[in-house]
Formats: C-alpha cells, sequence, structure tokens
C-alpha cells in the first residue's frame, strides 16, 4: 500500500457526538445559547476533529509552500518569475506579510521551496523537498507526471505529519507561486465544472488583454491535458503545481493526524478541492478562513461545501488569510476552556 | 461652554494626506498594491487618526458599560432584570466572554456601572458611575431627563480621556443592560427613520409574543416620547439608556483625544450613531467589527455609512466582537511597521 492510500485510509470522520457535547458545553456559559454564532460552530468543530471536549489551547503552524509553473512562460502574471525564489527567501528572512502576521497570531511558519525555477541560496529556514525546477507549461502537456504529483503529495502529508508529532495542533496553508493562480484556476475549472472565464482573475494584477489571455492559456490546458474531474491526482498533475499538490497532502495528513487544517485563499482553495477528491471525508477537517478577492474563489468555496469566516478583499495569499482565521478559532477554544457557567458565576439562567 | 461642547469643538477630522503617506508605505512593501484589501485601509484609517504614519503598536482597552432599563417591567427580555448586575460581576470577576477575549486579545477591561437597578456589592473592579437605579420606562414618558442623559455622556467623555492620559491608543466599546436591545431599537427607529418593525429583533432570545410586544413598546415609546432624530441628546434622553449614552461619549471622548474607537453590534451601534448626530466628524473615527445577527444592526450599518469587518453572527454584545476586531486592527499596524520593502528585501516590483 502506498503512504498516500495508507494516510487517506486513517482519515476519520470528526466524531459528531463529541461536537454535541461541547456545545452542551457552551450552552452552559454565561450567555444566551448560541450568542457566539460561528465561534460556538469553530469550537465544536474543533473539538470533534482533535477528538476532545477540552482541546488544549492550539499550537500553530501555518505552512507556506513555494514553486515555479512552466506555464508563466505565457505571460500570465504581473511579476516576472524569479519573484517567487525571492518571496522564499523574504519568508526565510522573516519580511513578508505571512511572516509578520504569523508572528502577531503567534503561529510558526515552515517555509518548503517544492521546485522553485532556480535553486534558492542556502537558507537553512527554508526546507527543500523538490519535485524539479518548476512544472512543464501545461499548454503543451501534462505539468508534472502522475508520480511527481504523488511525491508532491506525499512531501505535504510528511511535513503535517512531523509537525503534528511536534506538538502542532492546528495547521494553517499558505502558497507562493507566480502564476499559480492560473493554475489553481484550471484546477478550479476542472474540480467545479465552470469554464475557464468565470473561474480565471486578476491574480497578483494583470490587465484586460494578460486577463484575456490567462482565459485561453487555461482552455487550452484544459484542452491538451483532459484532467479527470473524479481523479484529484491526476488534476493536480495535468494543471495544478508542485506546491498545490503539496498543500492537498499537508491538508490529507494533517487530517489524518487528527488535527483541523485552516485554509488560506483562492490557491489554497483548490488544493482543498483536490485533497477532497482524493479523500472525501477530508472536506469535515476545514476551515475556510477568508473569501477572496480572486473571482473564483466563490465558485471553489462553494464546492468545499464551506462559508469562509470572513472577507477583507484580500488576494496575497501567503497564508495571510488563513493566519487572521487561526485567531478566531484560538479565541473560539478560549471560549470554550476559561468562560465561567451560570452556576459559577451566580447568573440567572433564561434557558433562552 | 460644558464640557460636551467643549469636547465636540475638539472633534478633528483625521489627517488625509496621512492616510495617503501611509498608503504609499504600504505600496512599497513586498506585496502586490492593495492586496491586503481592508488591512490597508484599517491601517491607513489609523494612521490618519493618530496623526502619523508610523504609528506604536496600540494599547488596547475596551469600556463595557452596564445599565438597567425600566422599559424591562414590560417583558421585553428573556431574562430578568438582575442578570444585568450579575453581568457585571461577572465581568469583574473575570468569567465573562468579553473578559476570555480581551485576554486573548490583550486589552484591558474597564467595567463601568452607570446605574443598573440595585447598587453592587463593593467590587473594585467596578467602576460606579450611577445616573439613577435604571431608566424610567420609556412607555410613559422619558427614559431620563436631558440633564441625565448629558451627564452619562459625560462620564463616558472622562472615562476616554483618563484612558488615552493612561496610554490607551485604542478603544472598544461594549454593553450590557437587560431590555437594552429595546431602547438600542427605538433609537435606531429615530435615527433611521425606519419603521419599529425593521429595527426590533429577539436581542437574547425573546419569542414571536414578546417580540410583538417589544415592536409595540417602541411604537408607544416614540409616539409618548417625539424623540428629535438631529438632536442626539434628545434621543438618548427620551428612548436610550445610561450606558447607550455613556457609549456615545467614550465614542466622542475617543475621537476628541486624536484615537479610533471600535464599535461592538447592535446597541453600541445606536451609541455611535447618537454620537455622529451630536458630533458628525466622528463617524470617520470610527472602526464596525461586526454585522450582528439583531436584524436591526443592517440599517444601523448603512446610517453609520461604514461596512463591519466581519460577520460571524454573534449576537452577545459586551464588546465581544469589537475586541475581535481589535485583533484585526492591530494585524494591520504591525504590516505597516514590521513588513519589509521590495528594496529591503531584494524582491522585484512589477508596479502592478
Amino acid at each position: 500500500m502506498s503512504k498516500l492510500t495508507e494516510i487517506c485510509s486513517r482519515i476519520r470522520e470528526p466524531d459528531h457526538r463529541i461536537a454535541e457535547a461541547t456545545q452542551r458545553l457552551l450552552d452552559i456559559k454565561t450567555k444566551p445559547r448560541r450568542s457566539l454564532g460561528r465561534l460556538e460552530d469553530l469550537a465544536c468543530q474543533v473539538a470533534a476533529i482533535r477528538g476532545t471536549n477540552a482541546p488544549d489551547p492550539p499550537q500553530k503552524a501555518i505552512v507556506v509552500m513555494g514553486a515555479d509553473h512552466g506555464v508563466a512562460e505565457e505571460g500570465v502574471s504581473a511579476y516576472p518569475q524569479e519573484v517567487t525564489g525571492q518571496m522564499l527567501l523574504n519568508f526565510a528572512r522573516g519580511g513578508a506579510a505571512i511572516n509578520v502576521l504569523a508572528r502577531h497570531a503567534g503561529a510558526r511558519v515552515v517555509v518548503v521551496d517544492m521546485g522553485v525555477k532556480a535553486p534558492l541560496s542556502a537558507a537553512p529556514e527554508i526546507r527543500a523537498h523538490r519535485i524539479g525546477s518548476g512544472t512543464h507549461n501545461f499548454t503543451k502537456g501534462p505539468a508534472m507526471t502522475r508520480e511527481e504529483a504523488i511525491a508532491a503529495v506525499e512531501v505535504g502529508i510528511q511535513i503535517a505529519e512531523e509537525l503534528v508529532r511536534d506538538g502542532v495542533t492546528l495547521l494553517g496553508i499558505g502558497d507562493m507561486g507566480i502564476g499559480n493562480t492560473t493554475a489553481a484556476s484550471a484546477l478550479a475549472a476542472v474540480f467545479t465544472g465552470a469554464p475557464p472565464e468565470d473561474v480565471a482573475g486578476r491574480g497578483t494584477g494583470i490587465d484586460d488583454v494578460a486577463l484575456k489571455r490567462k482565459v485561453d492559456v487555461i482552455r487550452r490546458g484544459l484542452s491538451v491535458n483532459r484532467p479527470d474531474p473524479q481523479d484529484g491526482v491526476d488534476a493536480l498533475a495535468k494543471v495544478g503545481g508542485f506546491e498545490i499538490a503539496g498543500l492537498a497532502g499537508v491538508i490529507l495528513g494533517g487530517a489524518a493526524s487528527g488535527i483541523a487544517i485552516v485554509v488560506d485563499g483562492f490557491i489554497c482553495g483548490t488544493a482543498a478541492l483536490a485533497a477532497t477528491r482524493i479523500a472525501p471525508v477530508t472536506a469535515e477537517h476545514l476551515i475556510a478562513s477568508h473569501r477572496s478577492a480572486e473571482v473564483g474563489h466563490r465558485l471553489v468555496l462553494q464546492a468545499l461545501g464551506t462559508t469562509p469566516l470572513f472577507d477583507l478583499n484580500l488576494r496575497l495569499g501567503e497564508g495571510t488569510g488563513a493566519v487572521l482565521a487561526m485567531n478566531l478559532v484560538e479565541a473560539a477554544l478560549c471560549i470554550l476552556r476559561e468562560m465561567a457557567t451560570f452556576t459559577s458565576a451566580g447568573v440567572s439562567d433564561s434557558g433562552a
């Protein structure tokens, strides 16, 4: 049995009886029943995933994976391709948005080179798990082989498992890759069945001409490769990216290890869709952080069957939305852990 | 010149040139322009209010004011009136939702008794600024005199000024008062012109019969008192509450001191509307935290001309939404302060 098959067989449905028991605990706290809305849902969901109605304060880590995309040569991004590697070095030095927000949230950042074009100069803060020097241009054939896609997914699984063994109990995922909204849009088209023009957006900020080109690139990629929407690995291999496949693996590994995974925006959303095509029960382990400004994200969230926690018009990626949402998850668990009950506080209850 | 008039004359428009300079600083950080969406808006707004494009990390305090409402005797709440005082004691002991979330956010909680029915047993953590033993039932005449409303507003101003002198640079506001969604709904009807049935909701969880009664109570209150929508103090006096008037004062005092005020849900929203009727420029100092599940809140937010940061289906009050939003404000200021620029990080810029 392959690592991937073995992990998928270990992903369990969250325990709904624990979710119900957690709601009963929340119902005796000094507040009207359900008046903390989605914070209460978060507490119940995380408790059910963790298998206890008294989860410890979360140990948080955000895994940011970067890789290059052959399709970038089609002129689908506002930025030159070398920015992927430059930004990974920026992550390693702590200067990027994700570093700032992760420090603020008390989350560890794990930076992974899944295959940027040129190998990076030595940076011990970057974990090198390079599947190749960027994917192939998917308008001319598959972005990678099926074996490479599986290898990338397994890197993610391994990293998630290691982090959980290290004590991490809440994972976030983030991405970096010039050209990766094009790959993500192609995946979104595959998994949702929507036409390319409904899922392709402006990414880092392309103009109308480049957007038209991007839609055409996606259409050609789909017609050349004919990815199978029922087969997550096939779609990842044909039109995905090394970092997207890796992030699908982080989700699968986190879910198999019994923790919740906070998903960032559009690109991570397509990684999540791929993970749910590989192991459908994974969907219940996911927390969608935000609705991105990227146009295709709405359809991706719909396909995931989830409602994000906020919409702040973010479109940066890197896990920035995920790490902001981790704060809400932690707040929800603090409520469960620390709030007084009607009895302990001597407050009259209405039962309402 | 009265304290209130003097304070209103001191409230300045935020400096829009500083907002623009702050946006220029954000535009050279390593991210596509404007890709952090509303976090960037928050950083610019707070910088303009504080009068510097390099504001220090915020020192946060949340002022939670509690008072009782004569109109509670009409049977408009799911909870008995003694819960107001019991909850203030719960705040003092640190067991309520607002305490838990404020600890998590690193915000100080300032609890103020603006006039619960029965004076509370000694609790040094509660500041007593009692205007009376609860308001009068506004279906039978004004909830309080104009002098009492001004006194309540001035308590809020004084507390805000003290906190700012103490080093606080970001204020949140929260409320507690059995019956206060009825007062807030009446204020919302006055300030927005909407009929009572469009602004009256289920508060802590009343049933259909009680909701019908609540709408009728509001209608009678408005017809007996005829509050002047152009006169914030008149509306507060006739159908408001001691804590709502006090919170309007916290907003005015905070705005006059040059800091931003994060507004909680429906009740705080009507305090904010009252503050903007007293001094219109105050509106630019406000940050709306969340859209409450309470039905009237949408119209209040519209009248304030603001879009909240999130909608988590909260309806607890106490400042719980405000304190969650403070985390986002702080994150925005961290971005402004800590992120690397394209030049410092050696990342290629597209200008996009």
